[in-house]
């Protein structure tokens, strides 16, 4: 912990975000981290000591058994309310409830959660794309617990290719005061989430100010620049060359602000 | 406009992130747009069709002189009020006013406000780190129109390399509900700021949901990989063989939510 990890290849310090191509789709029971491989191996992209392999949530709930059908779904009286508020399914607004923490705001067409996990998200996350429907109607939940993914895909990964890395689960988030989703960091292993940059001097000898870098949501959304183009489907990018913490624990809660300090809730 | 940019020159479709070596300090007046296409040269690195060159918002700030010596403010009595209601010193505070269209928040150590361009930001933007001051405190401004900064900038840098790119301007920003500060653009040129895939099908013939990704935002915050590391300093990066919709106008406006949309001020 608190080593700087990522060195670049190159020698012009540049940074490379690479697609992995070749992954098949993914069901509930399959060796994510075992088809990752695989398709690194396949596409000749041994990883190496600092890569940070970056993967869509989507995969990683498929592969754990996270859709839902949402004919499956008991519904209870505040699920209704909050359907008839939004006009969202009420099978979903059962699964919204179920998944949060809070619900922040809901108005017809919307729902702004906090999740269980502490992320404030549309929907507390649940996403109804990319879901085979032969069965009905599917949608898919995060992860139990993102963290614990991210590590297990960590391990396997070093295991098979006997370098150290760090894994960066992510989503697209929306945000409060601008327009479209961003790629976010929702479970990491192998890195700390922020970098703490405070006291260190700027170039004048001038202690910084912006001095927390939220570094794994940076991450993600580099990846996001490959990953999530609807035609291509590339669930999984590796970046090679960036600067993070190496760090084992505490996953992505340090990036969470804390209730007490929420200023807009 | 609507074109789909960004050619990969890599066979494996993956994205670059370069920073750019021997920039010099810039101070008011300097012309960046020659020093920036200068570095470039010398650095061997033309621009290539479709790179997109993030600029922090820093150096155009020095450039065009938006750098102010707090003694050299004349203060009012609401900034005085707003200085001892959160501890900030009162020409700060005067100058987040003078900045922002509205103070959102403010308590001890804290101001959030909006700035007068629509964004969100801890003190209206206004940065007291990495400036000279030899002449007494001094802090920095945004620019006053960063989507012009930007579109000269594009101009200047495609006239001396004979190609068409994009021009980011980017800050670090901090977010309601997560902790640490992500790149994010302020001001763009020569793409859209946001990626509509609003009736796009997925890979199972849905619609997708999470159909606006906030693509100038995604290339900022991945230019920060490399932009804004005090140590080394480097405050432009060329991103090469990013997705991105190649437009003219309207610039950073549709990433900025409608006021009348914002749940959360």
């Amino acid at each position: 912990m608190g080593m700087r990890a990522g060195q670049s290849n190159s020698q012009d310090g540049s940074i490379r975000i690479i697609p992995l191509p070749g992954l098949p789709l993914f069901a509930a029971g399959d060796d994510l981290g075992a088809s990752i491989a695989d398709a690194l191996a396949r596409a000749e992209l041994p990883l190496a000591d600092g890569d940070v392999v970056v993967v869509a949530q989507k995969i990683v709930s498929k592969a754990e058994g996270r859709a839902v059908r949402l004919e499956d779904v008991e519904i209870g009286e505040p699920a209704r309310q909050l359907a008839a508020e939004t006009g969202k399914a009420p099978a979903l607004a059962q699964l919204i409830l179920a998944e949060s923490e809070a619900i922040m705001r809901a108005k017809p067409g919307l729902v702004i959660a906090r999740h269980r996990l502490g992320h404030v998200a549309a929907n507390a996350g649940i996403d109804a794309s990319n879901v085979a429907h032969e069965d009905g109607e599917t949608v898919l939940l995060w992860p139990l617990d993102p963290d614990a993914s991210a590590a297990r895909l960590r391990q396997q990964l070093q295991g098979r290719f006997g370098v150290e890395i760090a894994v960066v689960i992510s989503d697209s988030l929306g945000r409060a005061w601008r327009m479209g989703t961003a790629g976010t960091a929702i479970g990491i292993a192998g890195l700390a989430a922020l970098i703490d940059r405070r006291g260190e001097a700027d170039l004048f000898g001038r202690v910084l100010q912006a001095t927390l870098v939220a570094r794994a949501d940076e991450l993600a959304a580099a990846a996001s620049l490959v990953i999530g183009e609807a035609a291509e489907g590339t669930p999984v990018a590796i970046i090679r060359g960036a600067t993070y913490i190496r760090a084992g624990a505490p996953g992505i809660g340090p990036m969470l602000r804390p209730r007490r300090e929420d200023l807009f809730t």
